[in-house]
């Protein structure tokens, strides 16, 4: 029943119009790269996960994995799907071209391609996105012969990669894991210790799996400062033995590295994404990066991956509002209120109800304007890597600020638009046979993954906008006022031109408080930073929406161009207003919760 | 690994301190009734829930129902459960004696009976809340020979009700359905068609089901005005030929009533209360109440189903809430931002942290803030039943007007409570060993059920507020603006009263907005029906929580009412201020969504 198209047209607008994607990053070393080019990856990974993917979601919640004696079994689809990925190079589309990757610029790897990935299926996603990461971090961190003989597989998606952070003691607070590694004389290490929670941790679907896990080495400093990462294979290499990786094959051994997995979670959703209790049984690992600084590697990593979590928020919105409108428009109840508008039919769509649109608009409004933010975030992320310190830097900071808040707003947005988009399908949207609901259940782990938004927003309010005196900041709100200034006296930008100014000026006024405020009192800060990053959540949706009115309202009288400026309309109206509500509690300061009596909770 | 204790002390409070339950009531035929009664009805409750009921919700979940042949079996955990709840005679306490009854008012059964149950087993509630409603329609509006047979079986739970509404092309909008009834020679009618989603449709918890059915007899008027009700039993008396029901015993014929079950669907949640197609082939039936008005009867059976959909929300709002605490203390990451509460641990629990605090108060404070709404309209439900008018016209007015907002208010609030518990968990939330999961789909079809909450808002803003010339809006703000009024000059009572006054003073405008521009143009009604539901449910909490802060004002110091001064205060700062933005959106009319190109959905 579940149906879904790529948003193609929305990006050729985004990428083309509203930014300049081929433009911005000429010159950083993606010389075939034009729009043909990005054009025709997009189109063909929107078709690809249309007749691969799409299909296997639903096998994929209704069979999940199979656990049995330490092993994990994937449903034979998801193992044949994921296979004819790596095949056709849809994993390596961003790794480098010297291990076998395509080159091609980060923001289709990390925009589009994890869009599509996630609304067709999620729990197959996270593994090549995964991989990525571990991928990215050993090409960027790890020695030479480590480099030369694992980061080709994970290139390709031969072999899988995971993340291993979390213990069951340790999971927001990673200072207090205790999972350890004892230093061999050949220079690798011995690794021990339990992880939960790890995505993938154990499966068939490659003949290797690489854990990048995080421990402690005896004798190094307390807390996150004496964590380093470590690089451990659940094969070693057949032929290894002295400690060496130069010249030895990619065959593997037949006995495990004392990695083992003990356990899967029944989870609520993503039956078909495994999630593990791995123990480390005196595993040989290789460090990665210096000793002791693991956990800014960790969390180059994590930033991708929040990233990528942020656009399940949008992807599993995108296709719940496609098929909330599939049903909207076959479904037939009640009148117009204004009077009949099929009185040949028993009743008319529901689309005539002002309520239904409501919700559809609420849906299609927010994700367009998160797929905008995205876009614009993966240009950045290009542009972070440009040896030009006047294009690196800013787009260096502004990445770091966005990253929280892609993370935060884009899922509690997918969780929101999950659930309208069952309300607007009534009963059916409930019931199984129509998708949604498994849209509802998969979506909702974005908001706890890769750190809670909890966490996020705590990033964002306590870390990101005041790094370097408020650089990061500065760097959005110059652009962001210089527009602003540009059509202060446009009169048909003012709709939508005001109310941006007063976010933007809320915006100043509220992160001055917190961080003037959280000075004296930390817990101020802390009280409103989830707040604070909806606020500025929706800031940066109403500077997407200004921009992209602005270019609208010159082709206006085409039905494209009319219907963006209608959606800017509905965000400014129906949607931004909701930061007032967000500014009074801010200010409202930490004593309503702090003041409760901890006893009587 | 979930548990629960029943918030008793909370419904002491209400019932005795904020509202005078038992005083409320007086000679309205509740002799024998006193505070003693009410206590020992709620405690003795509350231990057979926790007993009996709580142990087996997630049994249901995990079994869920098996249908096979047309028949649906039910774990062997419900059906003891089930029957021992008969036993005891906790199905019966509204009704009335001389059907077996308890007598007891209906402010039990429809509050706490109602929480209790859907907090330990939402699944098996619905079920004796469903005959209850079918008990009661029978019982005021059935012909006596039909009450007399029926009722006794219903009151006690030894037979089950249903309701029959939705047909496939047709849910909210009932006027269109096809099922028919055509009249036999001795009085009673023949009735064909299939109905979905109903719920308990079809199971082996009782020997026999009891269908109230929406049909229509050939000949009568177009649309809802030609709806008729009709009770259905699944097997009609074993003695039965004639027509009659006199002097026929309960022992049941062998073969069903041309009443069959095709099939039960697959739900998100749920899984142990079956949710069925039931086809009707020349059943037997008799009409209940006057024939083609049957849609007022079923809306007296609905609007109790409403108001007891809203109480799931706020069952479920409280088990997450109690689960989410038990965690929040044992579980430890990170410290105080102002240094570590507890240094001899490797780090403090979670309830130090203000974002962790926000989370746990909106829970607690909603839920608290819902309680008491609850127990001001299971006050006025009995009263509506008053001889004196002055007692029951506005109670009657009240009752209307705030069944649309428990059953939309309360719904959406505990499916946001239990999302923002699931949050506080973290990845355990998310898995199924520790129960909020079960509780975050479980809840969620509380805001479909009965009408979805759109429908619940445009009832609120297009009925129940405009109905005689506003005088239901009246009963509620002559009592609250004499509140406001006294407290006027009450120093202490300011920080409550003042935003309860700005509340009110909004409520009003945005009411003579709506109704107004309503009057012009329905869409603009229309469109802001569901912000307008929602700022009007946190008026009526605000409320709630400025007549409890007047309370403990006067015993401050004692650990109680400190407690509940402080959540007074959460709600004031913390969750009113969302009003701020809801009013403006309303504001905003029907342009937004109306003027968006159909075409470019």
């Amino acid at each position: 029943m579940v149906d879904w198209d790529p948003p193609s047209r929305d990006y050729e607008f985004l990428f083309n119009e509203v930014f300049d994607a081929v433009g911005s990053i000429e010159g950083l070393g993606f010389d075939d790269f034009d729009w043909d080019f990005l054009s025709m990856l997009m189109e063909g990974w929107g078709t690809h996960v249309k007749e691969v993917w799409l299909p296997i979601n639903e096998i994929g919640d209704r069979k999940g994995l199979r656990f049995e004696d330490g092993k994990i079994s994937m449903p034979e689809e998801f193992k044949d799907a994921y296979k004819r990925g790596v095949e056709e190079g849809w994993f390596a589309t961003s790794s480098k071209p010297e291990h076998g990757g395509m080159g091609a610029p980060t923001l289709f790897q990390a925009v589009t391609w994890a869009e599509f990935g996630t609304s067709t299926c999620m729990s197959l996603s996270v593994l090549p996105a995964l991989t990525t990461g571990v991928y990215e971090v050993l090409a960027e961190h790890g020695v030479s012969e480590l480099v030369d003989y694992y980061a080709g597989n994970l290139a390709t998606g031969e072999w899988a990669g995971t993340m291993c952070l979390t213990e069951p003691h340790a999971g927001t607070d990673l200072g207090i894991i205790s999972t350890r590694a004892d230093p061999n004389e050949d220079g690798t290490y011995r690794i021990s210790g339990t992880k939960i929670f790890i995505t993938y941790g154990e499966h068939d679907m490659t003949d290797n799996i690489v854990h990048l896990v995080l421990a402690k080495v005896p004798g190094g400093p307390e807390g996150t400062k004496g964590i380093s990462l470590f690089l451990v294979p659940k094969y070693l290499p057949k032929q290894w033995g002295d400690g060496s990786l130069s010249e030895i094959t990619h065959d593997l051994s037949d006995s495990v590295n004392g990695v083992s997995c003990s356990g899967s979670e029944e989870k609520m959703g993503l039956h078909a994404s495994p999630t593990c209790v791995m123990n480390f049984d005196e595993s040989v690992g290789w460090l990665v990066g210096p000793l002791h600084e693991g956990m800014p590697l960790m969390f180059e990593m994590m930033n991708r991956e929040r990233l990528a979590t942020g656009m399940m928020g949008l992807g599993l919105g995108e296709i719940a509002y496609q098929n909330a409108l599939n049903w909207s428009k076959d479904r037939r109840q009640g009148r117009d209120l204004k009077g009949a508008r099929s009185p040949n039919e028993a009743a008319d769509n529901i689309l005539v109800h002002p309520d239904v649109r409501r919700m559809l608009l609420e849906s299609k409004v927010n994700n367009e304007g998160c797929r905008a933010l995205a876009a614009w975030t993966g240009i950045l992320l290009d542009q972070m890597r440009s040896d030009d310190p006047d294009v690196s830097e800013p787009a260096e900071g502004l990445v770091a600020m966005f990253t929280p808040i892609v993370k935060a707003h884009f899922t509690d947005l997918g969780c929101e638009t999950a659930s309208t988009c069952m309300q607007v399908m009534g009963g059916a949207g409930y019931c199984s046979e129509y998708g949604v609901e498994q849209f509802y259940r998969d979506v909702r782990i974005s908001k706890i993954w890769e750190g809670t938004n909890g966490i996020q927003a705590l990033d964002l309010a306590g870390r990101k906008v005041t790094q370097g005196f408020g650089r990061n900041l500065r760097y959005l709100m110059w652009p962001l006022t210089d527009f602003i200034e540009e059509n202060r006296d446009d009169e048909e930008m003012a709709e939508f031109n005001r109310p941006l100014h007063q976010g933007a000026r809320g915006l100043q006024q509220i992160t001055l408080l917190m961080v003037g405020e959280g000075m004296a009192d930390p817990h101020f800060l802390a009280a409103g930073a989830t707040d604070y990053c909806r606020y500025f959540g929706n800031v940066l949706l109403a500077y997407m929406w200004a921009r992209i009115a602005k270019i609208c309202l010159k082709r206006k009288g085409e039905p494209f161009y009319d219907a963006k400026l209608a959606s800017a309309r509905f965000f400014f109206n129906r949607i931004f207003p909701e930061t007032l509500g967000l500014a009074a509690k801010i200010q409202s300061g930490p004593g309503p919760m702090m003041e409760y009596p901890e006893a009587m909770f």
